[in-house]
């Protein structure tokens, strides 16, 4: 099977091409081959690759230039693949996260020679798995020029409503400590999960923030998301670990929020895991401004974090705008609308043109 | 090197000669071959054996019969052995827990051919590793008769203390649930970690029971001796296990015990995973008090459990009394004291000439 991409085709149709193409997170060759060369079949763009990440743009000199992006890869497939249609419906591995992103935006790179602002499209590999393999990480980190910009728009299924920046999250081990000694003479010892005991009653007593940063109001959470103690059955535990996830608004940086976990937490040990930085709207920058202008709607908080937030580290304001329904993605019977990829594209188009 | 054992041999010769043959539970044969050889010669004893157990009884048709029982396998060799001996004290592996009781035993059934009392001498397999492969456990399943006594000495290392009973021990896991949700969308969750708090404090604020039971003062303990909960460092988890040890003291019966736990976990799951009866420590009987005036010294409560609990559920009251320091069981320098296995032999003798 050929895997040449015929980008003057029907977008829905452009979609199921793509999603035909498997492309499970580290097997992104053979689509990222294939959109590189559609790419570089137009004169108007210039085409770089990394690894199976592709990133084509418009040099016309304008006074804004705006990133389109969509990561190419897919979890797993799930017995759903070849895609089939069902009426408006696209059914496949992909469809909705976020294949009938990638296809809007091979559209418009095809579709709009000399667009309104100048574009950067970024197709890369390597979303849906761990953050360290991220391509977009890898580019911003090899590559931060290509990914310069005023504004972007990533392609993640928002089922076509505009998503503003994203929360933060970090994970922290609360940890407490005890003596060791057999349960038979338990007095001798000191319990760590006894001791965890107060930990679990600042949890529960938590209120969460529910911030307005950029005109949208976001919705904090600090949870335990797992607890682990225990030596054996007969011996009284000398450590108790509580992994909390802080998950924070974009008013607050990665180093605020560990703070505030501290101070929520003082007096215990602290050992923070892994974060990644919140992302604000961008929503008041002109550009973005005439963006949901252009599309409609009425933009709302994105909760959880995405790669905009990777963005929003080089200093470029991003937002989620897809065609896809988040709750369809990762399931066996994932699908798209064909109606809201049009819309999509219809949008995008107004937009830019 | 030959593994016959000279019974003649002082007692704490005979200890060093029977730590020298290996015996880590599961290869007991050569020490118990050696066992069985030596009491065979002993015309007044009758010897059957079982597995890597050897049982030995006077059929002198006394009014009351004594059992005097010790594992013959020890925890795995830690670079400590041969033996060797520094002044009055014996190093190496198992010279503490419990080669040198065994040895005592040897020799009172050589020393003894017609003792006050009928007298059962058993040296059983596997006390070290799980419950379920004991030698003690397999006679009394298979063999209940050649058990049968008024009263049990297990010369366990007790620093020749008398150790009355047992306590019991069981395990429950206190389950507490919620509902799993993203961890971005945490108020679409029910936290079954946060949870666990009241389970916690319900341990926190439990009060052990002291009670005395035949004149020995025992101490309970309801422990928590593992918690585990948690499905991915982005979820709202949906269970939580508290694992909680109940040590209780021999005026409870198991069930008693496991309806205690019950009730104090009252409106929570609650699943018994394992547990063991205690066993009261019967010096009320005219022959313990009798082997308590004899060898001398306060007996205190044993708040372990120890295979005194197996004979308890035969009928037969028993104690622990043994030559080793418990506190050195199972240590790389473990040693016995020459004196105190000579004084253990002494007072054994005197109670059964």
């Amino acid at each position: 099977m050929s895997t040449r991409l015929d980008l003057t085709q029907d977008v829905g149709e452009l979609t199921a091409r793509i999603v035909d193409v498997e492309s499970v997170s580290g097997d992104e060759k053979a689509l990222a081959d294939a959109v590189e060369e559609a790419l570089r079949l137009l004169p108007h763009l210039t085409v770089e690759r990394d690894g199976e990440s592709v990133v084509a743009r418009t040099r016309l000199g304008r006074g804004e230039r705006v990133v389109i992006a969509g990561h190419l890869d897919t979890v797993p497939v799930a017995g759903n693949l070849p895609s089939r249609v069902e009426g408006d419906l696209l059914y496949g591995c992909g469809t909705s996260d976020m294949k009938s992103g990638v296809a809007v935006a091979l559209k418009l790179a095809a579709a709009l020679p000399e667009p309104s602002r100048d574009v950067t499209y970024v197709f890369y590999d390597c979303e849906e798995i761990e953050a360290e393999r991220n391509g977009l990480l890898r580019l911003s980190r090899r590559h931060p020029d290509w990914l310069a910009g005023d504004f972007a728009v990533l392609m993640e299924p928002t089922d076509g409503a505009i998503e503003g920046g994203c929360q933060g999250t970090l994970r922290a081990q609360i940890v407490t400590r005890g003596k060791r000694a057999h349960s038979a003479r338990s007095w001798f010892g000191v319990n760590a999960i006894h001791a965890a005991q107060p930990v679990l009653a600042i949890l529960n007593a938590y209120e969460a923030r529910l911030p307005v940063v950029d005109g949208l109001e976001y919705h904090e959470g600090l949870n335990a998301v797992g607890i682990g103690g225990g030596v054996a059955g007969n011996v009284i535990p000398d450590e108790c670990v509580v992994t909390v996830n802080y998950r924070f608004a974009p008013d607050l940086s990665l180093e605020e929020a560990q703070a505030h976990v501290s101070e929520v937490f003082e007096g215990y040990e602290v050992r923070f895991t892994d974060g990644a930085a919140a992302a604000r709207p961008g929503l008041t920058h002109p550009v973005a401004a005439a963006f949901v202008d252009a599309v409609g709607g009425t933009p709302r908080a994105k909760l959880g974090w995405t790669d905009v937030s990777l963005f929003a580290g080089l200093g470029v304001p991003a937002v989620n705008y897809g065609p896809g329904d988040p709750n369809m993605a990762h399931q066996q019977g994932e699908f798209v609308s064909l109606k809201k990829i049009a819309d999509c594209e219809r949008g995008m188009l107004g937009w830019l043109s």
